[in-house]
């Protein structure tokens, strides 16, 4: 029996391949989806089926890419009505070399969300995997608010008979395959151990030691984010996104190829650190650090234009590639590394201020005009905040700009300086220009020792 | 947390690297150690702790080699005294990192074997893993011979008592981590998937469906091989095995070199198939291959003489020499690639008659003098066997060669052919002449529709 | 500058990447091309020429296939009239970087012959490099026996024109880059040393020693070989060979699917070693070991039908699918790894009987019927043989077959025992039935201290 | 043949491994010299003789380390008087498989300067290769200013006579195989392009074009730097430098460690890009981008204290540290990546000014206390240089600090920005406050289309 997790860094996205004999099934894969066939050459194995279990929000779907790939099946839950693919009946079987799979519907985080057990017949007829997609994740559970307002309390309760009556009945001995790991925006307490049981979360889930209406109320009442990009991925993963066989290949540009591109409105994002971006940075450039692409690209890029990246290295080109395809951005144009080939031509820079917590002390105890902005999570600022700092999420920095005074300077915030460097260049963009970001951010200011507000 | 499963293939030994923040443990560690410090390295970890689950009979175990190379500290269960490293008490808690590690005492496999189940403190205190050494497999129980016949049915209740009173009951959600996987000789019956938990053993394992009774009763009738080097491997984990700190480099040799260390009393091992070691090979070289190393080399092997390879490929000497290596073969001093090089210097060369089951057929059918020796186990051979044919298990030849006829022709024949030619090889060191290999043995003698007995 | 040596093993045939700043030229690429490719994104460069020496023949072009690619023009010397590329003029000039090519026209090998100087402009007009094809060689120089007999004569003293005339007056400074290395079919007495210079060609080279008239005698008075598929690539480097843009990928079969692919007339080859070959083999297969297929392969496989693998290893397979896929066979359809499978599904074998000198030695004093089949080419056979044995080249056995009795044994006999093999396998698939190969051949023969007799 | 050079970039320091049958030599071997022991095994030969060319002085010599590991024997030339290895006598042959080596005195760069000539006895006497270390290079000769001022017209009329009387002779067709390629110190002019051969040079090589008077001026008036390092090199070199088996490895530390390491007095490197280390930067730390530190480190890093490193990506590390080993810097003690850890810690840092050249030239018309300091070579000041500026070469600033003024603002400027910020690295040590580095540096400022004076 093959069983491999493999992990989408980034999204924290976790699809699975699972064979037996010379056959195999793949739960959610990604777009990126050569490894899939990678693994299915190695173990001498046919991709039978890819399973669905339920239209992602977060992230392109890579179903129909590795269909075309391998002549594999398509399945997916009764709801939407997918323009692609099978729909599934609840209970339907399968069977792939010596392993039966049941699927089972277990609507809550979506009205058509499937779950997947696979027993293994060579022992018996239990239980051994359960792919719970967004259902139940380690130490989580998954979120009810893609529906609105009105259909929230529905859906959450739907998501709890769904756990207690379809999963957890499976028996504690079911090893879980979520769909997400720690730090997916589709799960904000999934523990870091990516290793759970039925019984495990039946024991220690925060969520499962609730009683239903708790349960309920609790998750009607929690806050998430939905940033713009999902409404794409919700129609690209109904309708079927564009099928491309291959990763898009940037190419490296000279600084006026570069510019001549960023002429005809390309958008431009630099993953260098904070410090390297504030120093010199190619004007009206996004500064979105490498790992925080999958969670914050969503928030600013558009699907409509170019995109140019300034990367601190070539071998960073493929992760910011795939991050970027698996998000849907396909027109990746090409890239410079670092801005020394820029200035070096002569090409103007801008620069952001850059503030040690030290530094913002004593402005902040000098300076009647300085503004601290912070942009963290509402969850965060409710925690603890330096007092006198105004909050604005950095995701809705954009949308929510006139919030914000424009003609004092403003020093940005945020846990350790990476939103607050993106939420800096997004101020820069929109015309403010005695910007500062605070490296170290609210860690760097409580190392220090100084006061927070608490409430 | 980090958790890897280290397969060592061919002994289908189990190893694991436990980790939480920048603390990790390795539970009973392989002797070729450099994957748990590379593993190391790469997640940025600390090995604080090596823990063994029992004194190992079929493999040398790595804890004073690690131990040596990273200065962390070996554990073991109060039995037997082990010369080096610190004893455990039942129930013995350790910290890593977020992690509680209990120790539980597990007696039946032998009088010392330890479990340890693994709670995440982040999300509670109930077992996530239990490593279980040799006492509990996926589908099968450890064995309870190596006491000799007066202890077996005191080992075979206290490992019942063990599974029952001490395993089981941390619950069905705790994920199974045994010692060996499918092919080892320390569990004949483990199953191919390498997944379970204690409720799937509870629910599944056919041995756990019996009473105390049965239990016990079918413990003590299980016939097993002990092959010798296992009382090497008890001394050698007993006492504590010599640390090389490096892998042995067997030099390419010329045939000339070769045969002068064959002058010298080395032994020769020819790890090429049937056909190709049947065909020419060098007089006295044992025949075995690739795979049945680990299951084969301690039977024939001496440990006071140099050990001599002839490979088909260059790329399988690292293999052959981490196999040789983990059953403290340590001596392996030349390969040849081949037997090309050696006939061109016109060295003399055997071969062995090679048989088609359809030339065995027409064989048996018109010979009278033909002596059919099958080497396969007692339990195959009382399965199912050619009508006819005599037995005596490969492992066996040496000692009871006795028993075979000397006089005649013989074919010798097993359930594919490469036991066969390692027994055909065997035999023809002691002087027999007329000696032929089955191919494809007793598989293809059914593939192509012959009868067999059947008891 | 850059500056790479491709080295196709096998046929030995070298090909070049020489570029300057961000431009290249590729010499006589070889079919599969993506080398040149990775070379290119590597180096950041772009393929802007590919100049071919001339049609060759002992190997399909990369001509067209790399021009697919990259977009590269393609250009030849003025014969035969290619059907595609540009033809170039005596002296024609191009620039690439800071480099100058001269195209020289070097008839003799072929008439169209071209030789390609470089200069490095950045230091002088000096040629640093120039690229000779088959016209000149590291101690040899080409073939002049393609037009037949008439016109070699001819052909050989336009090669000594185009030698001494055109090419050393280049000085003795230039290194020398020809088309192939030791090993080649084109030049049998190509030195193991990959480096020279005009000047070293000038005084060492045992040709360029020679009067012109001594020059002109001894190429017209050479021996070589022709084999069959060389007809096959001069049609295919006329026209264009068919552009596949991958190499073939056959699939592991199982012995049914094999055989059903053997009944539609396939055939096999298996690049297995002679005594495994002889031990067992697929009946009809022949046996032409790894490294001999470049050089024997194009004698008896055909364009026409589906070819079949017997491997020794999987990773053999690449090497194996691109010297097939180098001379044109494009019909690679599956492989199985040796004949285990094979026999296991109890599936009919054929053997040749193996021989050691010592052996053989006493069949010929012994017997009076062993016919002893000498397969070395002639000049081997001429230099030294066995007495009483025949002649015949291994090459010319399925064509002279009547040359050869049919109701003896026969032993084959080589160099070492691979063409050997080759020859005894086809003598095999005629029908004769009694054939045996020796082990080790003439080498063993004289290893072992046995008469020879030399002309 | 085997024929390998082997470029140890940075130092742009060429050794050789040249091999034949089963032996090898190797010419002027790196300190870290795993690779030749990985080439000879691969080619499965035996490494012999280690010839060195010289003593030299920009680099520690490999010869004991590998000597150690292989078994080799070391051989120099006559001067000076090495404490380990043979002396050779001009004119000694010795044979390796078919190979024949000359070694021949060439004095000039110093002494006791050897080359070695290789025939190929297949082939004939000709010589095929010349090594030449630093007496002759492609398009330059060797350096003749170590003997000091005194001995400097003798070194160059030895190194004129050594070229003429002892190197060309062997003839143009010898390909040139020298010690240095194009970005070493040691010879300011090589060429780019890798490959020449002795008639090359004499046709084309400019210091080869003149006449011996002068070709003897022209040497003398040269101006090279020697950086403080080379006294540790010439004396390492002599007596032979520490023999350490094994690359340091410097341990990853977090911020606190590092700190503790910076109060016991280590030194900090910063290989950070100009912007990256001007924005943010550990106080005290030099900054000396990664391509510089062969040509730099040299200049300021002391070889009793111990050295941390700030890297920018892990994957720099070997590299870093294969430079500072080559130059003899073993005391490597760890490491961090970046400084974001740092100032999350709330530690305090350090930053410069950056201009780009927009902002110095607006700075240079309005402010009249703006020093701006040029730290390149006197050959590139002496070209051209900004009216106004002072210069001072950026090896030279630590020594002669009272040179420049204290109390003013400080813009520093180079090339393209990078010896800039090495140099006010070193300024802001010695406890300047105001110091800027323009991005850029002389080549933006030309791209700007702003004025320069050309002397």
């Amino acid at each position: 029996m093959i069983y491999k997790r493999i992990n989408a860094e980034g999204l924290a996205h976790l699809s699975y391949f699972i064979g037996s004999e010379n056959e195999a099934v793949i739960i959610d894969p990604r777009r990126d989806c050569q490894i899939y066939i990678d693994i299915a050459k190695q173990e001498d194995v046919k991709i039978q089926y890819i399973f669905e279990t339920h239209r992602n929000e977060d992230y392109v779907i890579g179903s129909l890419e590795l269909a075309q790939l391998t002549g594999a099946e398509i399945y997916h839950g009764p709801w939407p009505d997918f323009k692609y693919g099978h729909k599934l009946k609840d209970g339907q079987e399968f069977y792939v070399g010596n392993l039966k799979v049941f699927a089972i519907h277990t609507p809550g985080h979506t009205p058509g969300c499937m779950s997947y057990a696979f027993a293994d017949l060579t022992s018996g007829e239990a239980a051994i995997f359960v792919c719970t997609g967004d259902t139940l994740f380690v130490s989580d559970v998954g979120r009810t608010d893609f529906g609105g307002l009105e259909k929230r309390r529905k859906w959450s309760e739907n998501l709890y008979n769904s756990i207690f009556n379809k999963l957890l009945p499976l028996g504690d001995h079911v090893i879980l395959c979520p769909a997400h790991g720690s730090g997916s925006v589709c799960g904000g307490n999934i523990a870091k151990r990516e290793w759970s049981t039925l019984g495990l979360e039946r024991l220690m889930n925060p969520l499962l030691q609730l009683s239903k209406e708790q349960f309920i109320e609790q998750k009607v009442n929690e806050h998430h984010e939905i940033p713009p990009y999902f409404r794409k991925m919700e129609q690209y993963n109904l309708e079927g996104p564009p099928v491309l066989r291959n990763l898009p290949e940037p190419k490296l540009l000279s600084p006026t190829e570069f510019q001549k591109l960023m002429d005809k409105d390309a958008v431009v994002v630099d993953t260098r650190t904070p410090p390297a971006f504030g120093s010199a940075h190619i004007n009206g450039s996004y500064s979105i650090w490498l790992e925080g692409l999958p969670m914050f690209a969503g928030w600013v890029l558009p699907y409509d234009q170019s995109i140019l990246l300034v990367l601190k290295e070539r071998d960073q080109l493929e992760t910011v590639v795939r991050y970027l395809f698996r998000m849907g951005y396909d027109m990746i144009e090409g890239y410079i590394l670092g801005v020394e080939t820029w200035y070096t031509e002569a090409l103007p820079l801008k620069h952001l201020g850059l503030l040690t917590v030290q530094d913002l002390k004593t402005r902040l105890e000098k300076d009647n005009d300085l503004t601290l902005l912070d942009v963290r999570s509402d969850e965060e600022w409710n925690s603890e905040h330096i007092e006198g700092a105004i909050h604005l999420y950095v995701g809705h920095i954009e949308e929510h700009i006139n919030k914000i005074l424009t003609d004092q300077t403003t020093a940005v915030i945020c846990r350790i300086g990476t939103r607050a460097s993106l939420g800096a260049s997004i101020l820069q963009q929109k015309g403010y220009t005695d910007i500062h970001v605070v490296l170290g951010g609210m860690v760097a200011w409580q190392n220090a020792g100084y006061t927070i507000t608490k409430q």
